[in-house]
């Protein structure tokens, strides 16, 4: 089955999940639940309000749900069971949003999904709260595991955990002080590090995440997570791309050319830093620093991009990365259903137009 | 040994321990051992620059350690090893930290041990991400575990983790909504209810992490945390009370008064809310909502919480929740030096005057 028909026919079924692990309303059951009970008082409809409402408006915003999707294709793929891998495929994709409403602070974002970012919203103390208490709720499904799973599957998914969420973090912190410029010089390899770990990471968390509970072998594990880290970099590169290149740019909409206005260090920007000449070096760079809005600027800067044929370098490393990382996935894992799914979303990811 | 004594002798220990857990600058070796070998290439100077630095900055101000000493204390209260807990310790005083840095963010707070927060120095980004990060940063120490421990042990404390973390998120949820004045009439359990998760719970963390390290009886663990937890909320409804009453107060310095322009519920403001005429309630929400900078406006406040006996009352009920627990305690544990030092901690809480 392709990818797309796939997630289509997955999304009701991952996201009915979700509310089970995650309720619309914070009733008393479910924080008896998930906190154990109060040893005073719940104010069970201030916790609605503070969390699970912001937090499902978010989630009901949409989402392909590519994440737990590549968690369950994981599972099946090694043979494992996808049912059994359904609640846990929630875990990622709650992490995930997770990220989006802490970045989404931290990058001063306007727009989240065509709507305004939970902190314009809610309040920055809201968004990250939220932010912070999605990485937290899908533990529940650990820590109160009523599952078919032993204590060793238990004891891997929490270490898979603390060491993606770690890579998260990490990932994090070098975005962010590239984009305050510390650091004009940015190798392609430190670039790809960060991504992976930004962007890859969550992905590689849920590709590991199917395979532990399908009883994959440690090979498997591995290259499934190597598979993952390669698509979330793909699927990245491929996104700074279409910003500068796709219909929305064409058109002047969106968030179209904020890479630029961000400063952003995308593999577009660090490849032309390392070919340009000085004078049209010097000439990005400043654009960058600045955080223009200025129109006018942005298109020079992405003149300059093209001009050094950063465009083409780009997409063609992201095709080998992803083509690279299928190449070991395909000799460790058995034909079936799955994998050719797994083959059609590796190519998703380098061909997509949107 | 008294309290005072013993975190003054444990505190160098502790911060060496931290040291070991996450060093002072990212190198590559640590980098190695916490996130894995790098697919690409690691940028270990901005890695150190973004986390390491400003995070010790952080922790380097101070802070007695009273967390990882009850942690220790717990543990050796139950006839375990000191030394073998002191790594796990440090858990609980990093993720503190993380909660320092994310909370003030969400207050907008302006002072965190005399010196501006995190996000005024190094940005709301940093501080953001590095609140996350230190969430996980002691994870390492369960996933890349060298210590002496059983895997029973190890899901125990990842147990523990996830179900305290969410206990936070969901305390600091409604504290958040409260100051917003989405409530008016907080029940006082309601607000215990909330301390208990926003500030009791990483001394419950910390008891108990201490109690499973040293092989406790279920009774144990469960009596030890409830004590940590009072201890936590009881050293809260002192803050609380000493900021209105204390020195910093009366001289009209330092953060002194900060609850009041925050807008804050505590018990003091619970405890008047519920007692007071409705034209003194009134003109108490009033101030409150307002978030008011004018000091002849927060005396107003204070003078009204005074009217009703709030202060006496508040310093009974931290005294009542401290001392219930402490009974409990007093059954669970035998005679021991570590028990006497345990029992210091509970005076001390509830008499101190700074």
């Amino acid at each position: 089955m392709e990818i797309k028909q796939f997630l289509k026919e997955k999304k009701p079924l991952i996201d009915a999940e979700m509310e089970k692990v995650f309720p619309r309303k914070a009733s008393r059951g479910w924080l008896d639940f998930a906190l154990g009970t109060a040893a005073y008082a719940y104010d069970s409809e201030t916790i609605t309000k503070s969390m699970s409402e912001p937090i499902w408006e978010y989630l009901d915003r949409g989402g392909k749900r590519w994440r737990p999707g590549l968690c369950l294709l994981a599972c099946a793929a090694v043979s494992g069971s996808e049912e059994k891998a359904l609640p846990f495929s929630t875990i990622v994709e709650l992490v995930h949003t997770g990220t989006l409403c802490c970045d989404d602070v931290e990058d001063d974002s306007k727009l989240r999904r065509g709507k305004p970012c939970m902190h314009l919203i809610h309040g920055v103390d809201i968004a990250v709260n939220n932010g912070c208490a999605l990485y937290f709720i899908p533990l529940t499904i650990l820590y109160r595991n009523t599952e078919n799973i032993s204590q060793e599957q238990i004891v891997k998914i929490y270490n898979l955990y603390g060491e993606e969420m770690l890579r998260v973090s990490t990932g994090q912190a070098m975005d962010i002080l590239w984009h305050k410029g510390n650091k004009e010089d940015i190798s392609e390899q430190e670039y790809l590090q960060m991504v992976a770990y930004k962007t890859g990471v969550l992905a590689r968390f849920a590709a590991r995440l199917g395979a532990i509970i399908g009883n994959a072998s440690p090979e498997q594990i591995e290259a499934l997570g190597k598979f993952g880290e390669a698509i979330g970099v793909g699927f990245q590169i491929q996104d700074d791309l279409l910003e500068l290149t796709g219909e929305e740019f064409k058109k002047g909409k969106g968030s179209a050319g904020g890479d630029i206005h961000e400063g952003k260090r995308s593999l577009l920007v660090i490849k032309t830093l390392a070919t340009a000449v000085p004078v049209d070096k010097k000439r990005l760079l400043e654009i960058l620093n600045r955080h223009t809005t200025d129109e006018k600027e942005i298109v020079e800067a992405v003149e300059l991009i093209k001009k050094y044929g950063a465009i083409e370098y780009a997409a063609k490393r992201a095709k080998e990365i992803v083509e690279a990382s299928w190449k070991e996935l395909d000799k460790a894992l058995p034909e079936s259903g799955a994998k050719a799914t797994l083959k059609s979303l590796a190519d998703y990811c380098t061909e997509r137009q949107i």
